[in-house]
């Protein structure tokens, strides 16, 4: 049996000539493998039979749409994943859950070799490699667009003396990856940073500045994962399905922002994460009420150090699970109820109920029933306030 | 000379008995002192006046509202300060400028005690206590409401007993206190963290839900001052002001959220701050821009424990200065234009120019003129990764 | 049956006068609870027959050696606690399995309240009121020491009133506490703090300025736990002990600092904790050799909020219990064996073998064997410094 | 005028070899500069002339040991640098300086590129390359024993065959590299790290396992610099020389450990460094002397990222010239006197002074003046533990 290359597959036109081009370079057969992370698009299996025609010995689609949310969206909504305080990480989930299938197809398959079409400026490139490092160190990996440098261009002229079943003709003016817990669009005229968005960038989420009437959402939450909506029972997937469509109905989750890339320059990037916004707002309110304040303040440092190492590639890594242990802990008690406002372009929380709570109506309230012992408090801001009294004195001194 | 207290005057209920009150339990006189943070409501003359009618020895009026912007609300923008990711600060900002002018008075009037009207579950005695000890560790505190229990009740009784100028029979249904970067609003209907806030708990921002026309703005910043806005030059106060006026009017920085008080209990906060969320929301995509990304990434962490401590009362507290110098030497080159729209309560930046833009054209852009050289990428992958990977062969190894 | 008042038990004169001082002004019965950490001394027995021969009308005895080895030092070891980078909490880590043998007793005997001998400028009262409050949160806390007043001339007085059997004449000139991780001691001339300590201070540990051989010994670890010393299998009790032996024969582990502490002021402390730091130094290096390195670099981190949570009395806290997770996780790989020198103060390792090394001599070497792929590095270092050198050119231009 | 290249000259094989062979690949005429960071050995005349000999056009030799004391050491010295808790950045601080000498040569030279002879699996390439990038970031860089694969063999038969006066039969056993700050020695035996260091590995410091008698030493800080030495004036590079010699006369400074290189591999190193260590120890403690708690705390992580940082070849990087302001700002205070006892591989304090302490006898003894309020404490506690105790009442309850 020759060797062969397990191609991690989109239907488009860079992966489609990769397909032949890697059996001529290489002289190994090719297997193409499209995971379906909620991308939408085309039918899977259209891009299936696609693949088999531009070459592949093998072309398989893996449903991994469930697995997709429950064990890679549903780590960052308890991570409140947000890269530099905004980004949900829309790409940088889907790639671990692909890889873990590209090192399964080539096991299954007996590949030695898996391959990508990223370029080499992007951080995708790292969390394919980093990854495929990390669950298989013995694969060997090709990055044809990368290391062979190949353009559209190049691309075409080949597709089209191959005559490959590829619709070159339609291109869309930006670079765009989407799956269910959102979606990213870069380049074209978004390079230039003072150009604004136009409204034909965006497809999950409708325009904010439309009038129309708010929606109401209550979320419940079971120890941090999303359990019903407006009472009804629901999948970690169909949480973010249907989020994603009454949140982008309201224009709720559109960002545009300059971002900084694991290789070291700033790029521009607009993303839409209707649904991932308004769970993360509400997972976020929850842990006000039910988490206890220096578990809160503590576990903001470890979701941006998480937050990091997924952007940075490094979900598979051992630092990576060793805080998913601490995140897992910190949501013992995340439960309850939020009520969410959905309104042109906003998610905001407006209702929360608990078992849970560590909110205590006797101890807050100033009414009747207050039960807190205000005579300890001037004992407490007098030691609290040691340390800098003590420096003042010091300073006054000298 | 008898001895003399300068007590945090407010004008109302609580402070206004405080002044007789203390003359009659300590003997001493009692200097009223009312610091302009941009608080709005009464003339601050007619508030000097009822101190001496309520039989302060001296009423002064400080006039900090440029103080207060330029030495408390601006570093507080540039640490991007937003407790729990949401609060920006508004009390816990104010408290220090006045403990300053409190401090002020006391060497002034010759003073050796300063009274405040907290009560004692709340942030705010914090502040003021700790604060003072920080500047004049030898001045004494007397904190009538909380020390000896006053109540409303007690409070009415003492001034009808009096006859205080003072009109017992106005009371809102909330606890609120405001200043130039914005309103906090609690207890109430809102102590029940199911209930929405209904219109009226709002004052500074117009109902976000209306219909309206989006507004558009560009902030100037120099050096992570706001300079500029819509090209005309501002002060800090101003640029406040003015984003108050625009922003509010857009509903923008309404904020209703669970806190973590210091005093270790959880209470339920309203707030409204258009032109801190404005501002805030400006200056972390011009940093986006402008700041190197390991530098960003340490300074979140930074901005954290800046707001921790400002939040906890420790403004004057040797770590909160050490952090302002890291904070001042980060806003080296955050300098250039943010266009930011208004609308429906949103605050949305979709345009950044900067002359000292760390975002490259040439190194980002995908189409002519990529100068990035991705031959050097494969390289970093792999070295990145490498750590990963060799934890990978261990565990497949075990 | 009247009420019942659980006090942690020392044997020494403030708490034998505390028992019937208790009794006294409350009328409750007293059940005095000893808790055995490996602090050597006086036998238990005799404690106990004191406690009631003072008016206990029962006293126990607890041998919680073991589970305090295993449950309280070894997460210690495995955090490689060192508070200020030096003191490895050692009453610290006592106080909350006594809280846990009080909690109990309190159940068992029907007790309501609980009671211990601590000043109020310490942090053992914090530990003991945070714990008990963390472990039964309705239990009551009487600490006669701190909240009356007593000083060691009226507990002496009211000991010689009443003939209660106390040997008063002996006072150490110093302030003790010691169980099997080590020992602290403060006060008297140490207090000045350019005062060397002399001789005398020290118990667990020879003087290591005098000349003798090394002893040279090997410690095994599994998944972070001492499990042999020298091929011979041992608990962690046994480690500890046989530790504190050997290294304390060589005048391992000596400490002499001042420290924060958690009510706002420094003090002066020495410490002796041969076993402690013997087993700490070989853990970290271990820990080097296993542990990957951006775990181990935010475990650094870690460790130093988990001591200062411990330090600060908040054992049970939701914090430190969510960063025990952490830790275990880190350990999964912390097996092998270190050789440790012992010799006139000084542990060093010298040497370390593990199955579960990531150390990896063909990557290492840069002799024969070498596999580590150069060209790899050009790249990697060109984008690693990227971000800078594109800083640079800006700073460069203005 | 033909290219010039500037070459990081040591006098040794490799980088005489590279002078030739740059000059005959590159056609460029090769400027050798060599810069005296302490390091001892050779006369640097004497290289001077080498490089001359075998071909290089010009021969700087620059003397940086004062600049290298005061603006590289002094800085780790304030970081408290030790990476890894142990490693005191012994070649990580010598490089930015060279870098900067290499720099101002090229520019005064006319060089368009500059050149080291790392080679591409250690830390120094990065901390050249990075450093010459956020210097000079136009300038090119050749690395020969990287780029072009030269090993021991080849660089001794071109030199053999050009007659190159080096003499190529002296070979160390091991990888040696030293300047003031400390002495790193690597490879050989060494590799495998179950093996002890022998004696002759070490040349810094005399073996502590010798009896001899201690030696006490006050060292006086100014603001966290060093400026006397048993109440001798001495500059920072003094400092360190004598202390050298003091502390390495007692073997204090010796380190042996598995460390993780930033291109991603373990490494096995040896170091002495008895002076840094000597002065980071004195240095610690007068920080706990005179810095506030919460500074202290803080600082700690500053530290470890600062250290990690400049091991990690960012010396001239955005973060850690922020970082560097933090660390300036904490040493404000930092005066006094600390009493060293230098004794058989030890460096212990044993007494400070300081008229800037925080440390207060009168609120730290239990004897006689004692002014700390005990009353506050019970307060104090009570709300420190609420958070706790709330959330403990809930875990009861379920």
């Amino acid at each position: 049996m020759s060797d062969r290359v397990v191609l991690a597959y989109s239907g488009g036109l860079d992966t489609s000539v990769a397909i032949g081009w890697i059996a001529e370079e290489t002289g190994a057969e090719v297997v193409a493998v499209a995971v379906d992370v909620g991308q939408g698009g085309e039918d899977l299996d259209t891009i299936r039979k696609r693949a088999l025609e531009c070459g592949a010995v093998e072309a398989v689609v893996a449903d991994a749409r469930d697995e997709f949310a429950e064990q890679y969206c549903l780590p960052a909504l308890q991570a409140n994943a947000l890269y530099q305080d905004r980004y949900p990480l829309v790409s940088a989930l889907s790639r671990p859950v692909i890889v873990k299938h590209l090192v399964e197809a080539a096991k299954y398959h007996g590949a030695g070799t898996v391959s990508h079409g990223c370029t080499g400026k992007g951080n995708d490139q790292v969390r394919f490699e980093v990854g495929i490092g990390a669950l298989a160190p013995d694969l060997k990996v090709i990055a044809p667009v990368r290391d062979f440098a190949w353009t559209r261009e190049k691309a075409i002229a080949w597709a089209e003396d191959r005559n490959l079943p590829i619709d070159v003709s339609k291109k869309s003016p930006f670079s765009i990856d989407q799956n269910v817990w959102g979606r990213a669009v870069e380049t074209g005229f978004l390079e230039d940073i003072w150009n604004a968005p136009t409204e034909d960038v965006y497809d999950y989420t409708a325009n904010p500045a439309e009038p129309r009437d708010a929606d109401e959402v209550v979320i419940t939450f079971d120890k941090g994962v999303p359990v019903a909506i407006d009472g009804e029972t629901v999948t970690v997937l169909q949480a973010i399905q249907e989020l994603n469509r009454r949140a982008g109905a309201q224009g709720v989750g559109r960002l545009d922002m300059v971002e900084d890339r694991l290789v070291g320059i700033k790029s521009r990037e607009v993303y839409e994460a209707p649904g991932a916004i308004a769970l993360i707002t509400a997972h976020q309110e929850l842990e006000n009420v039910t988490v206890e304040r220096d578990l809160a303040r503590f576990k903001r440092g470890v979701e941006q150090r998480w937050t990091e190492l997924v952007y940075d590639g490094l979900w598979f890594s051992p630092l990576k699970e060793a805080l998913d242990t601490f995140i897992a802990r910190s949501q013992e008690y995340v439960t309850g109820d939020i009520r969410l406002v959905l309104h042109s372009g906003r998610a905001v929380v407006n209702g929360r109920r608990s078992e849970q709570a560590l909110y205590d109506f006797n101890l807050a309230t100033y009414d009747e029933g207050d039960t807190f012992d205000q005579s300890l408090a001037k004992g407490f801001v007098q030691l609290w306030g040691l340390p800098s009294k003590i420096a003042a004195k010091r300073s006054l001194h000298h």
